[in-house]
């Protein structure tokens, strides 16, 4: 008789890979991928490291995915910041905004999503979610061509040059060795480090200084 | 008696490291880091596969190896197009010129070299060589703000939102699958992925939005 595989057995193998895909995540969040030991998630999953396998066909598979959902979680935070009747320049201020707050409130997880050196498996993620956030730019500033809030220009070479700004110019505070000086601190000295990233990409947009005097 | 290595074997060992170091930037130059397999590196620099492993302890490091080298070569072009007698932003277009136009004359070194996907040791010195460019523009914003030829900035940030916009930029277009679409074209049509990112670049460096009809 052939094996079947029964509702129940079904579930809880859903249970066990959501599991693992939490553990991973949770020690990503602690202490980037290279910290995330198969053993380490297995403890925390309470799964033996023979089931990590037996649900993903190698550790950087695994860490693909946990890279896939929690950059796709970041994605769609840009793309909510994004929405809104507003004229697109303040749109696009907004999302940009959104996306260095969140980085510098989980510098951990953002360094390794942004950053941290991994895999090429995770390397090929990125590369992929970097177009992903740059579509959603692009988009606002063809809105904002259209509308005349933003001047003519190629949406999608000034949407590319956004997400490389702004992921670079947080790699350097995020890296393990500075992060401290940035995170943990008061909301106010973060945007010491935010107000010159975001005039950089809204002059850029714009086309305008807007206030030169605020260095 | 021990074994004594005589000048003549230290020079034989020396230029076979040389000519692994050369063929294995030739197979990236013509394939990526993904087609430059031990056995081709071996097989080009007339070697045994054995020997490329007696002076390097690895691929990955013979890898971190040639891409220190060949990125080396790319920041001290930089570095040149950086000096010279003229105010700040000229000295700075110029540089981020070359750069754009040195990546699309070599489109494949250049796309392994900035964004292949390959290996963490390769992937600690692209962090460690986007810093040292940064690092040269960074000098060439504080010179332009000391002289009045830039508004007052975060060189530091200025800088590196530089790096991360003109390199992420580059990505999509030389990325394997659309590398064709600027390559090997008449140079005017390379201008046209050029000069919007000169002026995303120049914008967000002066706040000045120059020649806004340019698009």
């Amino acid at each position: 008789m052939p094996y079947r595989e029964t509702e129940k057995m079904r579930r809880r193998k859903a249970a066990a890979r959501q599991r693992i895909l939490e553990a991973t995540r949770h020690c990503v969040a602690e202490g980037g991928f290279g910290q995330a030991t198969i053993s380490r998630v297995a403890r925390e999953a309470d799964v033996a490291t023979g089931t990590v396998y037996r649900h993903f066909e190698s550790k950087e598979a695994l860490f693909a995915e946990v890279f896939r959902q929690a950059t796709q979680r970041e994605v769609d935070k840009v793309t909510e910041a994004l929405a809104g009747d507003e004229p697109a320049p303040a749109r696009l201020e907004r999302a940009l905004r959104r996306f260095a707050h969140r980085a510098l409130r989980g510098p951990t997880i953002a360094w390794s999503l942004i950053a941290e050196p991994v895999d090429p498996k995770v390397e090929r993620e990125r590369l992929q979610y970097r177009e992903a956030y740059a579509f959603q730019f692009r988009q606002a500033i063809d809105d904002g061509i259209r509308e005349t809030s933003l001047p003519p220009q190629n949406a999608d070479i000034t949407a590319t040059c956004l997400v490389g700004a702004i992921a670079e110019s947080l790699v350097g505070p995020l890296a393990p060795a500075h992060r401290d000086r940035y995170t943990g601190l008061e909301n106010a000295q973060q945007e010491t480090l935010i107000e010159p990233i975001i005039r950089f990409c809204m002059q850029a947009l714009t086309g305008r200084g807007g206030d030169n005097e605020r260095t």
